[in-house]
Parts: C-alpha cells; sequence; structure tokens
C-alpha cells in the first residue's frame, strides 16, 4: 500500500476550520536563522518577503501578529539540556546579532515578542494564554526552520486546541529533506500546509 | 555542501548525556497502534519484543518503567482540535479495545500509565512533574509512532529539561520515509538515536 | 491604611467580563472530600445542592459541565513530591471510594472528568487545552476545597487566559478562616467571587 | 475540634525534604514590588536585608540565585485576562522602573531573569524545564508578595516535583493577613515555612 493511502485509511490529512479569529505567528526569523553568515541559518530572503505580504494582510483585519525568538542567559548554556545535543544554538545569546529580529520584517512597536528556549513557540512561554485571552481559534505560522520549530509549535499549537494553518512558502529551513518531510507530516496530523495566496484570502475574508 | 555537513556546522548532533537515574517511557503501544486489524496500527511486533528486552533490563536495576496510552472522553472527540485534522484517532475512545496496551507487553501492576490527548506524552499530563519528584535525569523512548508521538515526546523531553534516548529498533511507524526522518531530525537536534543494545549496556550499567 | 484601601490603591479588585461561552468547572467533589468519614473531607451537603442548580442551568444552554477529581497511581504515592507534605492525599487511590464523584452531583454519561495530580485543575492535564477546543472564554468554579482545589484552579485559569467566576456558597472547605482568606484573595486578584443566584442569571442569559 | 486539629487529622503539615541539590529563586523584588511610591508596592526593606543573606550563602555553595519579575508588552496591557481582574498591574510595563529588580538586591551578570506574565513563577515561563536541567531538587522562595505571587509558585513548585521551602521573614506583602493566611496554607499544603536562619543552616550543609 503507498504511504499515501496508509494514511488516508489511518483516518489523517483532514482539513482544518479557519476560525473568525487567527492570529499570524512568526517563528523565529532572527538573524542566528536568516543571515547566512551564521552557520545556523537558512536561505530566507523569499520567505521573509512572502512573510511581509501576510503581515500587511493582517494589519489590515487587526490580526494579531506575534514574533518568536530564541534567547539565551549565559548561565542557562551550562545548563539547559537542549544545549547539550544541540551546541550551535548556544549562538543565540541575549543582546547578540543572533537573536534580534531580522529587519526586513515589517514590524512595529507594540508587536509581541515571545522569547523562548527551546523549539516550540508555545513550550514556556505565556503563548498560549495570550493567544485564549485575545480570542484567537486559528493560528497562521510562517519562519524558520520548518522541521524544528515550525513542526514543534505546530504540533503544540493543535495540541493547545487551536486551529494550525502552515504557509508553505514563507518556511524556511536547512535542507530540503526535512522541509519536505516536516511539511508532510503537518499536513497529514497537525495542520494544514498551504500557500500564502490561500492565508491571503483566508485572512482578506475576515 | 551536504546536509550532514550542513547540520554539523550548525552545531547539530551532540552527544547526550546519560545521567545515573533513567526511566523507560513506552509510548502509545496500545492495540490502536499495534493491532494490524486497526487501520491506525503499525507493524510493531519486532519493537514490542525489544521494548520488552528494555523494560527486564529495567526492572532489574529498579528504573521505573512508564508506558503512555492516547484515550479520549466522547465528549473531547467533538471539542479537541486535533481531532479534525487526525479524525483517525477518534476510535480510541475510553474503555475501547484501542487503548488497552498490548498484552504481550510485560508490564506489572503499579506501572504507571499516563493518559494523554495529543501527540506528546509531556503535554497536558503530570509526566515532567513525575520524573522531576522520582529524581530521573535521562529519559529512554521506546513505541509508536515514530514520526508522531516518539517524535513529539523527544522534543518535550529535552525542553523539559531531561536528557533524552530513544532506541531506534523498538519504534513502530507505519511507514518508513517518515520514520527514517523523524530519526534524522532527533538525532541532529534533541535527543541520541541508538540501538537498543546500547540502550542495554547503559541500563545495565547504572 | 484599611487593608481594602491598600488593595483598591494597588489596582485589585476588578470585574471580570462574562462572556458568551462560559464552561462550569466543578473541583473535586469526590467522596475523599463530600464524605465526612473520611478525614480529608469537608460538609459540602449544601454546597453539592447549589453546584446541582448550576449543573442544571448549564445543560439547559448546552453550557459544558466539567468534573476534576485527583486520583494517584500507587507508584505515585513514593514519587509525587506533593504527597511528602500533604500526606493525607495518598488515600486518594485509583479505583478506591475516595475517588468517585460524590452520587449526589447530577452528572451524566459523556461528561469530561480530568484526573489531576495537584491542587490545580489545569496543572498537568489538558483543560486549557479542552477549553480552548470547545471554544470557552469563561470558567465558573465550584467544588472543594476553596483554599486548595479551587483556589489554585481561578488562579491557574486567569492565568492561561479565562476569566473566572467563583461561587462562593458552592464552594466547600474543612476550616472558615482559609475559605474565607481564599475568596478575599480571589475576588481581588484572580476572579469574581459572586453568589450562585448570579452565576445563575449569567447562565440564563446564554 | 481545632482547624490544626482539623489539618492535622487530614494529613497535612508534613516535612519537606532538603535535597542535596537547591536553587533560590527570588521572587518579583521589583521596584513595582519594593518602592512604596508606587501603589501596587509593599514595605520589603527587611525582606530584601533577608534575602541578601541567603543570596550570600548560596553563592558560597554554588546555588543557582534566580529572580523573576512581572513584566509586560504593550499589546498584552489589552489582552491578559489577568488586567482585567488585577488593572494595577498594567504599570508593570516593559522598560519601566517599575520592572527592574531593585538595586539593592545583590544581583551578579549572568544570574538568570524569568520573565513572567501572571502569579505564578513556574506558569508560561521555562522555569522548571530550568531547574530540571540545572539538577535542582529543592526551592527557597523569597520574595513579594506571600499572598500572591510566593504562594502561587510554592504551589507550582510542588505541582512540578520540588521540594519547596519559603523564607517567612524574607516574603513581603501588602497587609499582614493574607500574608499569614498564605503562610498558614502553604505550610500545611504545599512546603515548609521555615525562618531564613533554618535556610542558612541547610544551605551551609549542602
Amino acid at each position: 500500500m503507498s504511504q499515501d493511502q496508509t494514511y488516508k485509511n489511518a483516518g489523517f490529512g483532514g482539513q482544518v476550520p479557519r476560525g473568525p479569529n487567527p492570529a499570524l505567528i512568526v517563528i523565529d526569523f532572527s538573524y542566528g536563522f536568516t543571515d547566512l553568515s551564521y552557520p545556523t541559518a537558512s536561505d530566507a530572503d523569499a520567505q521573509i518577503a512572502v512573510t511581509n505580504t501576510l503581515i500587511a494582510a493582517a494589519r489590515k483585519k487587526s490580526v494579531p501578529v506575534i514574533f518568536t525568538v530564541i534567547s539565551f542567559n549565559e548561565r542557562e548554556l551550562d545548563t539547559l539540556a537542549w544545549l547539550k545535543k544541540a551546541a550551535g544554538m548556544k549562538a543565540l545569546v541575549d543582546g547578540s546579532r543572533h537573536v534580534e529580529i531580522d529587519d526586513r520584517l515589517d514590524r512595529q512597536p507594540g508587536d509581541v515578542v515571545i522569547v523562548k528556549k527551546g523549539a516550540s513557540g508555545f513550550f514556556g512561554t505565556n503563548l498560549a494564554a495570550h493567544l485564549v485571552g485575545a480570542g484567537v481559534d486559528t493560528i497562521v505560522l510562517t519562519g524558520a526552520t520548518t522541521s524544528g520549530c515550525i513542526r514543534a509549535s505546530a504540533v503544540d499549537g493543535v495540541q493547545s486546541g487551536f486551529n494550525v494553518l502552515v504557509a508553505s512558502d514563507a518556511c524556511a529551513d536547512r535542507a530540503q529533506p526535512p522541509h519536505d518531510a516536516a511539511l508532510y507530516d503537518i499536513q497529514q496530523k497537525y495542520g494544514d500546509v498551504v500557500t500564502s495566496s490561500e492565508i491571503l484570502t483566508y485572512l482578506e475574508s475576515i
């Protein structure tokens, strides 16, 4: 049996509702992930441009735009379990350029920036509580990297009770196979993987 | 540049410490995931046998053995966001055979069974608190499915502060490519992916 | 300055919005907390009767009714940190009468029962995710004990993003001073403490 | 029956183990809570002095010292549920003097500062994960306010699996009755309430 048929039989790949109260969450587009002079980065130029079109559409409809960044205190570099496995992430130190959101992103003063210490935008943060307080029912994810923080945030988003949409052309990764594998898994099990153009249509309909 | 080289440059793939206080966590080996007469299942015969050798080694050293299962209340079938995307999981209803742990597993009365409502063994459960109370520093994961609940539990395990080891030959999945992609990502970013024989050596050294 | 004036100056005691999508959460009305033959119990006869009037009003409007219970696996009795301080809670063992919801409560098959391992209904459970999936914006709390699990659930409820209402005459405790002190703190800082009659008016307005 | 007898019969008030790996957590000693020119503050002069003796003892034994502060983004002022009830907390805005840790505290560069959005130091933060990664088994709490953030952190600390000690003479509150009631409840149910002198003896024994 083909993999697609196996997943279909298992009851995966359903369509996620698009609720009336979305939020756009831009994951980890800080220089550590977008500036190729750093070894932790991906080529994200096109994905940042696409994310900006989504941000513009969101602002037009007063849809919340939330950014996440990974940033570590120096003491955490020795204690956090993740940094033993992914030691390259130690470059993401408080105050460094690595943890600044890429200036090409269309930010506004007052935008919420969630500081996180792991892959998921929800883990160890008040992102879920913030979304609940704001009455959000659906999250749209863009950012980097697809197989890391986007995927972990998609899993936690749906576990937290939100409808999850991922804009495939607004997600960057370091290599194509993990990007593709992550989008496949997300589309089958956690959220709808769609193009930014479909997200734009949705946001305009709000 | 090769993908492996890209990841190496990014500082991934480090070795995880093996602490003195491990726990063995057997993820979702209930009939819904192990009995091929159900469309949600994987072929897990070999992986269950391997898991039993790990359980035996753990018991010999008084290492805690913890099982997880997914099980839903009927009311949850209509409310949980995950079940809109992964509707096949609705078969995992409280009291059904799908949510019984496969009888081939070597369970003992008093073993902790964590009931969960999503992919991760940590999300919406007291697993982390239980491990902290028990003084655990390192978790060994086996079960099903590799690309779903094992992977999500590995990500949450390291985010929660634990060293994560995954026994590759004790993890089952519905298809080979997602299994392989998940193990690749885990080994690079979240935990050490090793054979059960390496886990046995570790457990015997406790 | 009087305590009330100090709190008013500090900006506490605001009124909580009553949203269009409430849920009624009945905290720990299991026999271990309601049957005075057990030393862990409170006299909760009147509070159970009042809770039943709220349940009836909720059902009329299809407002979700959710129950919580504390229940421990035998292995947890030795590991959970809480049970070193509050050893009396060890009586709440899986399968014992202590953990059965008091039969006087007006339950229906299919009502969600959240099993928890600590004071808060939210900690280590999927209660928040369940409420988000169900679109709930406001929670109404009743149960036992006021100074323990009600209070902890009120704090976590508002931290999780929900409007919190506590029905004062539907909350039982072992002694009056902690009951009063808890309601004072909740009313000042976490949720509106109101009578069941005000809750009934609210539920009828849905 | 006296309240103390009722609690004793219920099995509360046990003694909490003092583990070999403590951490000192200083809760919310920012100017918003310590400078009486702000209406949200308490008189905390003596408690800050006592906390400094604990910090000194901790540093001598390389015991981690962690600070928490509440600090809100402007956008959060409109969305967080807590700020509807406790509107006075809106003064705690990012970048304001209210959210700076009181300069009298003996801080060192590199000390971890946990930014939180509610009462508990654990809720919506990576405090638990940080403690697990650092191998901590026991937490010592000081700070402000006793009936608010200290109490909520004590409840979450023990729920998270840690032994909880509260230094009674290092905790400040706005009024005496809520301070006393909180310490009573904590001592009965969540952690040992002891003097700083007992904490010093413990830290010196590490």
